[in-house]
């Protein structure tokens, strides 16, 4: 029985944030080892980044196609590869090692087009591949335990829902207030490495995915706000929108709104009851039954059953963050690979990760809200 | 010269919670005396009314033309009439009472059209009449600071704006959850009184005041998505707008939001700060400077002044609520009424009650509101 | 039948907030009306007061003596007397409109030696003549509600409290920081004016009546450090206790806790549940039940019901802070005079305003920490 | 130059959490590998760990004392030892590495008696060897970046401390509401495993020491109550207490106190500013200077430097929790062990963790607790 998962990286080299953080979360895990990589296109860099995670040399590669050539001849292959470099890049990784035969775990947005992504998502499904998108936000407990709460009927139908996805650390883009050579030059900023959004990619399809993940309806049609501020890609993104069910609501995403540091919130609204996770305080969901007053849950309490519980490392109150939500949805992702791997039957539990549908409607979304921006903000369909 | 103010009310029989907290707010200033009023066209809750407040019978009247019509003959006639009568009679009333050459204070919205509305207005100016409306919460002391962070220019340029007023009291109204017989029967629900909407109407012009009183920003286009739930007046409502200086932003307004009693919330962004008040505690206002950590002013302490300082009753911490921020806008009023009777000059901080235009902006608000949610949600100009 | 009060007030002159908040309090209630003072023994200042509260002259005094005197022999004699004068005078003023068989309502602390608080309340009760002392907190709807859940057995048996009343507007008496001319010269910091104590007297006492409130217990014993910081009264007091059940606690009060305004907040914790209630956020109770979630209850919500629901004003979420907290425990008292005035039964309800006896308890309390503080934190029996 | 680290663990077996906690947050090294363990004196449990987490079986012992032997000669001898047993063990294992040479790093509290602590304090001194103990709140950025502000001056004198740290889980153990026989079986309430205290020894020593930790003031003196509820070890204690430099202050621990799950709260006040931290909101610090708004420090904004930015993973408001307060705690001892190996200065930065001394203090605060309780709450000496 296999009991052990090996990996490898294309992108995330020592210098990359967020390549640590799905390095960290898979290592919460004991039975992990990243064992293969291709960090960065800059030699130096990917040695270094090898070096410091102990990825032997012969698998450390200097292009992910020969990482994806190579480790497909290996008896060894690495089980899955997480893909976290720029978003132009996602769709001809991922569908490389798709090709080869690899299961894949993929930063969002998923890929830059549309089509690219259904493309990804049939191929996984036509290989029975296993692929992941790192909306990490849903691996919180606490959006796990709203999800529980709405698929039990405890709110009702869903009547209305607002988002918000506030962050600060753009401000200095603002046109009026620096001049133009002093901007933020990330890739981000970038639309021949970003893609055509910046604000809307980057955290309001965080607000898309996670909405849509505790609620079960999906965004159908929508008119956008978008401001540039005389910047090649949005800063600040207003959606008015209509669910699935016909239920309203707005999300608003920002990177120029001073005063926050990370602020997704959602909240929900049904007829029989409400919602509300925040980010920031994520051990935390507020609930109110209708003609009842507010109540506040909190991981590791014993009213706090399901998914959450399960996925408990420690005791509540002992504040599980970032890490912990990543390492969530790494875990059931790596489970569900190694009972995939050992024959054994995958249940709905098994495949609570985000997936290649999560993507793909991460990307319609992203590409409604520019599309109407650019339009008058005439209402799209999504 | 003249000291005391003596007034008359239309409508706020002895049952109508608002009627007392007009008449509470204005009896905080202690030169004030209720004197005449029409209570309520129910002959038995008109005298009881008045006996409770000690009103003289020769001036509790039957109708409120018998009222403008007698009051208007008398030496010592009212110096100001307040009207909290159902939306449908606020035209008439006040055309009556400008009319006889009484200055106004009524409820909002101010009228049913938008004509009406400017119709008043432009009466008032002929007639050199001081003409409020109950827009209170703007007279809350930290909205107030609010607005001077802002006339200041500690926002630099506004660039977003973020408001909600949800509430939770109608939730029973939604068709789904109970027999239409057995629904909310007040006349806030009736078109015929009520006017083209309820929860726009009733809550959603708050926000708009509030946010334009902070800012001094206009809306000047909107789309809207309007929810009836089966009833004949809407009872949720998201708008996406532009304010007149481009500035984008959503307001949300609901009566069947759960786990909301009096939710409005402003959040008002710009380049250079930010500001968040909430009106469930009106005391504290968060203010962000860009690249400084958030801070907490509250009323009553040293480093906040101006016009929440001069109106401030009591040490800060001891709170002021709901009826001390209507006094606070009677108080203003009252006070102008009687420098102009006494020939002296007003200043800007004196005429700073929400007025006759402000109340034709809130008209011309929630019939575009109404207009764009009826209109499959297209954009309309304010 | 009676139907209407009038009452008198001595201290409280125009530039005293507080008899402002008293007068503005029983304003509340339609039926009352202030006929007579002695608001200073500044002439100028007296007389001020008295015409814009419209007093009549004939019934403005020149000293409290008088006016006991006077007012005994008129037929339309005050119904009872407010006493808002500094602490030191409570006493000699209280004794002697007793003696004239008025009623009376005093501000708090209730006199300077305990011997005296047990006087004034025994000859109230000999002469049956109502005795009302000023803890205002006790008057907040959810203090009510709180105190509702405890007598209900919500609580189980009550194990542990923690009270704490920080501000900040004395921290500029910190000998470290400023020269002694410089200090608060305020009647507080006087011990000829104001007593034993500033911060314990001032405020201590008011978290020992709310959580004897709440909970129906006493301080049974007690030892504390008092920080004078060469003051000669206290500016921070930590007290451990014992209640009358064994329950154990520690109180905190201060004047110089930099960030806090007004910071009373009560906790207590029982075998069954606990809450938390915090003056500055006073339309808020904190419960929970054991084993399940935390609940907020909100004034004016359908579940909040008993006194706190009585005395509400207006809707839930439409702020009532400390004008109307005043006001409840006054329009209590005055609902009892009538009644009793009407040869009516007074009920438990009717006598829910804090009373001599409860002035006692805040004597006795403050005596006891200021002891055990001046000698080594000893332990003290209350 | 020494660049990778090998560590052994006592204790910590596959299902005590707290041993998960402490490899998991040494993994967030990628330079760091278990490689030895006695994980349990349970054979089964101790060899399904040691698979789990791949340690070699001929470095997996079965009791303490061999693995300290035979670890010592081995020339790839682990670097240092987390000792994570119950109580009563701490001191002879620790001993037994120590005298082998090996740096320790142990739960707390240290040890069972104060005498036994100061041994091992003064065998690492003459020994060289470095000791820390697993205060992990100290870990977390904010409580660095709060000890900064305080040797800064930035509160200037510390007058006044609040420290609390309530939790609900134990309150079934309350003889009122169950049976002997249904209660709590863990070692933490058996003395002979525990040691003289559960609620004061488990949780009260974090309040003193994150106290200590950010205002480098020890607790002089103390009196307290503690309530055993017919148990035999405490389950709520309140203290009162001096500080070194003459401040006041009271600390509150529970593990009976309904509503909290790990309620960690301290609170810091001198004479320019105070400032309050969290556990459960854990990046966020509020600061008050004298005369100034409050404000809410985040870690990972721009105006958070020091230590607290050093020690910073991921962008602010993306929330990092208790796994990475450990992890700093960690990261710090192991980088000095490091430095040390390869021969190169510390610097006080370097040995920010907390150590052996701080050990110490833990054990003489608790005994001086538990004495004052059983003293009829007389005040001792700590």
């Amino acid at each position: 029985m296999k009991t052990t998962i090996s990996y490898g990286m294309v992108g995330g080299d020592i210098n990359a944030f967020i390549g640590k953080v799905h390095r960290g979360a898979i290592a919460f895990e004991p039975n992990t080892t990243l064992v293969a990589g291709c960090f960065s296109r800059n030699l130096e860099k990917n040695l270094l980044t090898a070096q410091t995670y102990r990825v032997p040399a012969d698998r450390t590669y200097a292009s992910y196609e020969e990482m994806a050539d190579q480790e497909s001849l290996r008896p060894d292959k690495i089980d899955f590869v997480v893909i976290c470099t720029p978003n132009n890049t996602h769709y001809a990784i991922a569908k490389k090692f798709l090709e080869k035969g690899f299961n894949v775990f993929c930063e969002k947005p998923m890929t830059w087009e549309i089509t690219e992504a259904e493309e990804l998502e049939r191929m996984a499904r036509e290989k029975d591949l296993l692929f992941g998108v790192a909306y990490a936000y849903s691996g919180y407990h606490m959006v796990k335990f709203a999800k529980m709460l709405v698929d039990e009927g405890k709110l009702g139908k869903i009547i209305n829902v607002n988002g918000e996805y506030p962050q600060e650390w753009l401000i200095d883009e603002l046109s009026e207030t620096i001049s133009k050579t002093a901007k933020f030059s990330g890739w981000r900023a970038d639309p021949k490495v970003s893609g055509i959004s910046n604000c809307t990619g980057d955290i309001g399809t965080h607000i898309e995915h996670t909405v849509s993940y505790i609620t079960g309806l999906r965004v159908k049609r929508l008119c956008a706000r978008t401001d540039y501020f005389q910047n090649d890609l949005d800063l600040n993104s207003n959606v008015l929108l209509e669910l699935s069910n016909g239920a309203s609501g707005v999300f608003w995403s920002s990177q120029v709104a001073i005063g926050h540091m990370n602020g997704l919130r959602v909240r929900i609204y049904g007829t029989l009851g409400s919602l509300e996770w925040i980010q920031e305080q994520p051990e935390q969901l507020k609930f109110t039954p209708r003609g009842e007053a507010p109540q506040l849950y909190y991981r590791g309490a014993g009213y706090v059953g399901g998914r959450a519980a399960e996925l408990s490392r420690i005791p509540g109150g002992h504040i599980e963050g970032h890490y912990e939500a990543f390492a969530n949805m790494y875990k059931t992702y790596m489970t569900a690979l190694l009972k995939k791997a050992n024959g054994e039957p995958l249940t709905e539990n098994d495949l609570d990760f985000p997936n290649a549908t999560d993507g793909v409607e991460g990307v319609k979304f992203l590409h409604a809200v520019i599309n109407s921006g650019k339009n008058d903000s005439k209402w799209v369909t999504v």
